[in-house]
Formats: C-alpha cells, structure tokens, sequence
C-alpha cells in the first residue's frame, strides 16, 4: 500500500551500495550490538524523536534483526534463566498475533514454552514472559500488561504504534519495545526490525542470540532502511517545496480512506460488525485522531454461519480464521494494507455478499 | 582480503535500489523457496555451472538464508522428526567448526542436540545428523562422511569449496550443500548464504524454518549478491578487456601468497607446525593447484608450551584455541582472510617470537 509513496518520493529513497562496502561482519564494536550500523541507529533515534512514540534518549540501546520476529525471540532467549528447571511460560491476551505461539515453540525449546491466554494466568512468584501488542494484531485495539505476577517480565512489540494507525498519545517507556520497518514504512522484504532495550544486559544477551542465529543482520538493508527513515523524517522536519505529501499524513489519508470505505460497506450488508475505536487526541498530528489499524477484525453476524473464514473463502475472499488467535472462528483478520486493486476486489466482494 | 579486488570492479558491482522496490515479503510464489529472488538463483546456478563445484541441474531446490549459519539451523529442523522420544544427535569429526556446537544447543531444542566428535560415534540404527565440512573449518582438510549408521543424515557445508582455496576436483552432489557469500566472494556483511537441496519436502521445511524464523531473507541483500555473482561469473565468461583481473585467479594469487609467507615464517622459528596438503588438479583452472584454506591451523610444537592461545596472546597474537573445536589446546586457528595490514602485522609477530 505505501509503494506509491515510495514512487512519488523518487532518487531521495534510492540507495546506492558499491561492491566493495560494508564487506565486514562488524559495524561498530564499542556498541552493545556490534552488528548495528551507525548510520541506522541515529536514524531510528531521529525518527523516534520526531514521531514521539518511543523514549529513545535515556541511554537505552538498539539492538538491530532480521526483522521483529528475530528480535521477538532474542527477546525470548534474553529473558529465560538458562538453567531453569521449567520452561518459562510465554502469554499474550487473546486474540493474539499467531505467529508468537509458531515462533514460540517450533524448536521445542526447554527455554521457554507458549502458554496461550493471558488473561487468567496466574500471577503468583513463578516466572513467565507477557507480550503486550499496542496497537494490537489482530484487532487493532491499544493495550497493557494484565498479568500481575512478581516474577513477569514483558515484551512490548509497538510494531503498530505509528501515526498513520493509532493516535501517538504518549511516549512509551517499556523495558523492551519492538518496531519494524514492515509496518512503519512498508518494506516488508528489507527484513529489517529493531529493539529498545532499558537493560544493557538484556541487550547483550539479544545480541548474542542474533550472533548465534544469523552472525548479525544485512548491513545492505540496514543501510537502505536508514535512508528510507531519513526520507520520512526530513520530509517531517523540512519544508515542503516539491509538493511531495509527508509520509505519514499520506498514510492517514490512506488508511481513513480505506477504513471508511469498509466500514460503509459494512455497514451497508449489515452481516458483519468491526470493533469500535475511541479518537485520541495525537501529540505528533497535533489534533484527534481515529485509530485505522493495519487490520480489520471483522466478525460475522450471520445466523447459521459459524466458520466465517470458511463463509468468505468461498465468495473468494482470502482471510485468517480467528481460531489462530486464541479467538473463536466467528472472527477473521483481514489486511487492510493490500495493493490497491486487491483491496478494492475485497470490498467489492463483501458488498456483493 | 577481497575488498581491494571489489575496488577495482567499479561500478560494476554497485547496486542500486530504489525506495518502492522489493517492498513484499514475497519474491516467488510458486517457488519452493516463495522469498527467494529469481535473479539470486540464477546467478548461484551460473556460478556452480561455471566452478564445476556442485550440481544444481537436476531439479534440485535452492533455499536462500541471511548467512549459511541460518541454512545449518533450518537443516537441523528439516532432518530431524517432529515427534521423536529424543533428541537427533548431531556430530561433526574433530576438529569442527566452533559454532556448529553453539547453534544446535543454544535453545535447548527437544529436536535436536549436539553429540560432539563423529569418530566413534556409533552407527547403528539409531537417527544421527553428521555434518561434514569441507574443505574443513579449521584445518582446511577435505572430508567424507565417516559414520556408518542406517538412519543418518548428512549436510554438507562447503562454504570453502571454491577454487581460492581448494582444488576443484569434482562436482559435489550431496542431498544438502551448504555456501555463502561471506567465503566465497568476500561480502560476510551481506548476511546471504544459499543452500542446494536434493529433497524437495526437505527444501521445503526448510524454508518453513526461515519463514518461522525472521519471514524470509532481506531481498536487497539477495540483489546485491546477485550482482556480485554475477560480476564475478561476467569476469570468467566474458574477454577481460580492461585489464582487470578475474575474480578466482587474484583469490588464488592472495591466498598462495599469503600461504607462502606464513610457511616462510613458521620453517624459519620452526617454533610451529602447520597442516601438509597434496595439491591436485583443479577442473576449474585447468592445472594441478594448491590448497591454501581459509584458516591456518597452526600448532605449537615448543617444549614447555601447553597453551598456544595464551603464549601467543601474550605476544599480541590473537587466535582461537584448538580446544573450541574439540581439540587440544596446543593448536589454534588463525584467520588468512584478513586485511593486509592485520595479516602482515601477525606476520611480523609471529617472526618476532
């Protein structure tokens, strides 16, 4: 959905890498993450600054992966006693993003096992890792820590926690906050994701998971990701003079553009219902703001039809059942970041429902 | 080392991306491997057609990675059964590289563990993984598979099978062949490595594994290595016309070198031994070559020296302890592949002693 921004914008986001650059495994070995390139760090810094969703400047440090979903198990691995008798419990509030209970237990680690809902874990002196997903994936709601236990630690993945998403109401301030260049710039295939992490001890033992699972990340994508976060935050800080929009105000358009055009048609076959969001007030926009998340949690309210995943695909509409969310399969989560044809063929086939 | 040769490229090695491009997590959907570029695998098939170093025309899969190290996890996964009453065991013969322990065990997987030393282990009917280096990580001997059991595995990491280091002596066809681009061309910041894989239901867990792990590899890291593929194929195919050298042959000149000078040093302290190779025709160049591997193994044959690591960090000498990869202590491992300055420095020192 955001190619077209990238299309307008032209040679600023072009990256240009000779062969002979960034050969070595090492970017900077004085940082806690040896593997992290300068010239990203200050970026993501400058971009946290400017946008206001993240304490970047009370010397917290960037740990830098493949994407968030590495950085969600460094994460894992940092927090577990290695030499626990137990692996320690992972939960995160239903519904859930299905991917964490995938990346949890594919290797049958003795580290660390998912444990599922968090609501109704027990918050007694035993540990366990909370995630917390704000704006949540799948149904896009703003969220908290529930689990009230002495021994918890959590893992805050703000992957949605952008303007063009959700009203950026307060600087958030958690032990360890992952981002993702998929979801805050649309390059899902540069593979690129980072952490902010208040414990330096933590951090190191992040590193070390990513230096053990891939000896560090692509400096070529970190490279291109740190000049596509210069071009979001100079667009940002300089004034306009080319008529280019801003990134972000393009991707509230988009998004309130796409979200009203859904839920019209929603409204109009009255067989679904969307959830209903509260406007915030946005420090970086400076006025109220709806909240657009990058998915729609469309529940059918159909008599008769209890598979509602099922119920779509056979009008050719391609969505995630709510069963992989720990949810019940009157839910589904559909992309509200598609290209633009496919976003328009999904409308107009829940409209001819 | 390399990067002296990739200054002399030019611009022919640089790439440039621009910001719209390659923003999906998808490449190729009806691909084995859905996030592999088509333009990688079609350099890493030209390249192999070109060495003569492994087969890749015989419907076998590639499998792309971010580095070789994240290939050797996703076979670990792939060959080992999903509900087995224990662990795989996995062996490698002594000396083996460092890491291969470190990954397998690192999340204490239920799948799979590291068993140490592949002589002696016994081959009975039991599952194993042997992984098989070679040229070998760290003495630069070429291997075979030792263990004779019924119901094992083998992967086969050739990271250092390119006419640099080793004779050329026939083209490997293994069930999985590990390389990356860190060894071969010199670009370990790129973070790409590749895999041949014989099985497509393996090739295909595979990929399940990297899915799960970090959604795919960064694309702009596939594009570059692409490029320098194919600069380097481009160079052997085509009529030099410029003068510049072809990529294999200033690899080859390096390496011999840098072997012939270190041998100079180490016959004249005579305080050292090092590893004796036979040379052999290499298909590729066409004439009987060397060995010159990446590492030198280097023992310490003084009197009174137990600790080579410790005497010669003592002088200033940094190395890796034999004892890292299953051996003794009076051997260690000293990297060929660094920068002129560092190599020449070590040199100095190790003449100095």
């Amino acid at each position: 959905m955001f190619e077209s921004f990238w299309r307008t914008v032209g040679e600023r986001s072009t990256i240009v890498i000779p062969g002979w650059k960034t050969m070595s495994y090492f970017s900077d070995v004085r940082s806690v993450c040896w593997f992290l390139e300068t010239e990203f760090a200050d970026e993501v810094r400058r971009l946290h600054r400017l946008v206001g969703n993240a304490k970047v400047d009370d010397g917290r440090s960037i740990v830098v992966g493949t994407g968030s979903t590495q950085l969600f198990q460094a994460a894992l691995y940092a927090l577990s006693p290695l030499d626990g008798p137990e692996p320690v419990n992972v939960v995160s509030a239903v519904p859930y993003y299905s991917s964490y209970l995938a990346v949890t237990d594919f290797l049958k680690s003795r580290l660390y096992k998912w444990a599922g809902d968090a609501c109704g874990f027990p918050g007694d002196d035993s540990p366990y890792i909370e995630i917390v997903t704000s704006p949540n994936n799948p149904d896009g709601f703003t969220r908290k820590a529930i689990v009230n236990g002495s021994c918890g630690k959590t893992i805050h993945d703000l992957a949605y926690y952008w303007p063009q998403y959700t009203a950026i109401t307060e600087e958030a301030d958690h032990d360890i906050m992952l981002f993702t260049v998929s979801k805050s710039t649309g390059h899902a295939g540069t593979r690129i994701g980072w952490a902010l992490v208040k414990d330096e001890e933590v951090a190191k033992r992040m590193t070390k998971f990513i230096e053990i699972n891939t000896i560090g990340v692509s400096k070529d994508s970190q490279l291109r990701a740190a000049r596509i976060l210069k071009v979001i935050s100079d667009g940002h800080e300089w004034p306009v003079t080319d008529g280019t929009e801003r990134f972000f105000e393009y991707g509230r358009r988009m998004m309130t553009d796409r979200w009203e055009r859904l839920r019209e048609v929603v409204r109009s076959t009255s067989r679904f219902s969307l959830p209903q969001f509260t406007p915030a007030f946005c420090k970086f926009a400076g006025e109220t703001t709806e909240t657009h998340p990058a998915f729609a949690w469309l529940k059918c309210e159909m008599e008769g039809v209890e598979d509602c995943e099922g119920y779509l695909k056979s009008h050719k509409i391609l969505t995630r059942s709510g069963k992989h969310f720990g949810m019940d399969i009157k839910h589904v989560r559909v992309s509200m970041l598609d290209r633009d044809e496919i976003f328009d063929l999904f409308l107009e086939r829940l409209a001819n429902l």
